[in-house]
């Protein structure tokens, strides 16, 4: 058995091990990254790509945000179709001057990998039999790579390795607490590469379910529409998908469609599932690792940044100022901000889904609710400061109006 | 048989109906109203008791606000309870200036009954056997009162005999939508002669249930608690009552509560309720008879209040200005504010109160919709718009924004 040591071993290297890893290395704090799957799966990985200013900042701090100034496209505002119309959610005028971006996360994916490369740091891919231990007092992690046993010391573990990952799996049973939620549907993807239907994103409720019209680039579409979660992606031709897709769109959209031959066709459950606490002992778990939210309102990237933007920092108080400050916060930092984009996920999922189950009073509340938000001037803020990415310091404006 | 005839036939004699002649006397229009109970029984009906502005802008209208001026109570905000710490919404500049006013619908009913005394408008009261005819050709109502069988002949019939009122059940299936929930919960109420714990509403939410301390003037307290709707109000003693209040309560609001012998106990269920359509021929539905909302942010007499502005102005249109826009529309234009009131007070409900089936996801979704709510100015403003009621105009702040 080959040993290491090392200050944080981090478990995963999908894009929330890769970002802690990159700010640990600015930070001059020593890691390693140890991920079960190979380098070109974890880049060919597709996700979300919709990034909130916060996420955008953090990439910029981590020196990985080159590629993203160059094509990454801001966008100022969403689209919401609902009875054949669309309406225009003005995200930017609507935050006090905030955006999104568009920027997909294996672009995400691929630049961390990149700068890892180029600054040498050591990723172990392929690692099998990934095993954390003593995370309470003194913990360690071992893994076979390449016919070799390896044995890591560290003094944290961060467990990014997302939902079916090791590390939460790790913790007894009676210190940890879950909370989940499983939609009775899923999202249908197609990515192709024709110009999208428009500008912005087109989020569609419709009586035939949900729709999404997204893009990757200017040159790059990704749609989406909402099945029962019994489906098979065997079922969908492209043909079938663009025509049930166009059925849920409005005339205008349906029109200005580009179709073409999909490139990627998937069908992704929808699940909201949180745990509580984040923390054990030296053991700290970021990202899908300790959330999952359902794609509606493009949280999940954002919220495993978010937390690593925390982890990074309390690192870097332990390690740098001498400060056990971060790491004893760091659990109720990140589930203050989970809870809120877990009830924005949901709620958004809710209001654009289709629900067999519900009543027609349930469903006719939806309606209404959308009706109300998209004539509101405050419904639609409280939709696009959550869209955007709620502030990290408490709202200036409340606290202006109860000083 | 007596035979009497008139423009308007008005059923029902509570706020709605008795707003309704107030107006329709002022606008010259012939009415009669007939009621089924007596005036001593209608009179001390104990409702509600916050006012929207625009109701209260209706009652001064109708020439009936001068009690309402000099004994009701402007409240700018009202305060949340959660987790043993109150939160204060200031309505007032939340929503650019708007308010509530604290104003019991007894007396909202008692300044009517007055009225319509003093100007010798005829109401028919303890009217039995109240039925309508022929509402989508010739309407007639028929009725027995003191031993004598009337016919009424009319033009239009004006449904404002409530839930349980016999217009809305005079309409054949098959040309009605109703849509219900029924809430597992009731709210036990004890009215006393005692100063209000707070000058402005709480509403609580906490583990053990919701509760609301609430007022009809500075000298008279009206208290709510959520009791299960299979609880029987023998099972409270007043002790009871109080003991339980100040479990829900923080421990400044316990300190200054000051309690006092009940001078009324009861529970009120809670339920959703909504019609559509509104009017059918010659017979429209105004309040209670059209919709319920469960009293949740207090939307029932002002609802009632908006369906009666628009029925007099729609009758006002028809007779004095000749033109049948106004009762053509009358159905959508009340929905359309229904559906958004039932939205809000459903919402209300459902966050502040526990339900026995939520699961912890659910009940966690919603801690975390009301941390969300009570940290956000945008989302505290949506709340606050809705409370003192949507403006009956498009948002002006979302117009400038989209110009």
């Amino acid at each position: 058995m080959e040993k290491l040591s090392t200050q944080v071993a981090i478990i995963g290297s999908g894009p929330a091990g890769l970002l802690l890893g990159q700010l640990l290395y600015k930070a001059g704090i020593d890691h390693l990254i140890i991920e079960q799957r190979s380098a070109d799966y974890v880049a060919a990985r597709i996700r979300a790509g919709i990034l909130e200013q916060v996420s955008v900042d953090l990439l910029r701090k981590a020196g990985v945000a080159e590629n993203l100034e160059k094509y990454g496209l801001p966008h100022d505002g969403i689209e919401i179709l609902t009875h054949q119309k669309k309406h225009r959610i003005n995200l930017n005028k609507l935050t006090g001057g905030k955006q999104v971006t568009v920027y997909g996360q294996t672009e995400v994916t691929k630049d961390l990998m990149q700068a890892r490369e180029s600054q040498q740091l050591q990723t172990f891919y392929e690692a099998d039999n990934v095993r954390i231990h003593d995370f309470d007092t003194q913990p360690y992690v071992t893994f076979d790579n390449k016919r070799q046993s390896f044995r890591i010391d560290c003094q944290f573990i961060a467990g990014c390795d997302g939902f079916h990952g090791v590390c939460r799996a790790s913790v007894p049973q009676e210190k940890i607490k879950t909370f989940e939620k499983v939609y009775p549907f899923g999202w249908l993807g197609v990515l192709a590469d024709v110009p999208p239907v428009s500008e912005e994103l087109i989020y569609v409720q419709s009586e035939r379910g949900f729709a999404l019209c997204s893009m990757r680039s200017n040159t790059r579409s990704r749609y989406y529409i909402q099945v029962p979660i019994t489906d098979s992606v065997e079922n969908w031709s492209d043909e079938a998908f663009w025509a049930e897709l166009k059925n849920r769109l409005d005339e205008d959209s349906r029109n200005k469609l580009v179709t073409g031959a999909s490139i990627e066709k998937s069908i992704a459950p929808l699940r909201s599932f949180i745990t509580e606490p984040m923390r054990f002992g030296k053991l700290f778990l970021a990202g899908d690792a300790a959330h999952i939210v359902p794609p509606t309102g493009a949280k999940g990237l954002n919220l495993a940044a978010s937390d690593i933007g925390f982890l990074a920092e309390a690192f870097i108080e332990y390690f740098n100022r001498h400060s056990e400050h971060g790491i004893d916060n760091y659990s109720q930092k990140c589930l203050a901000r989970v809870w809120k984009a877990e009830r924005f996920s949901w709620w958004m999922t809710h209001l654009l889904h289709r629900f067999d189950t519900e009543s027609e009073f349930d469903h006719r509340m939806k309606q209404a609710e959308l009706s109300y938000i998209l004539e509101s001037f405050a419904g639609q803020s409280s939709l696009a400061e959550n869209y955007v990415g709620l502030p990290f310091e408490a709202d200036v404006k409340l606290a202006a109006l109860n000083a």
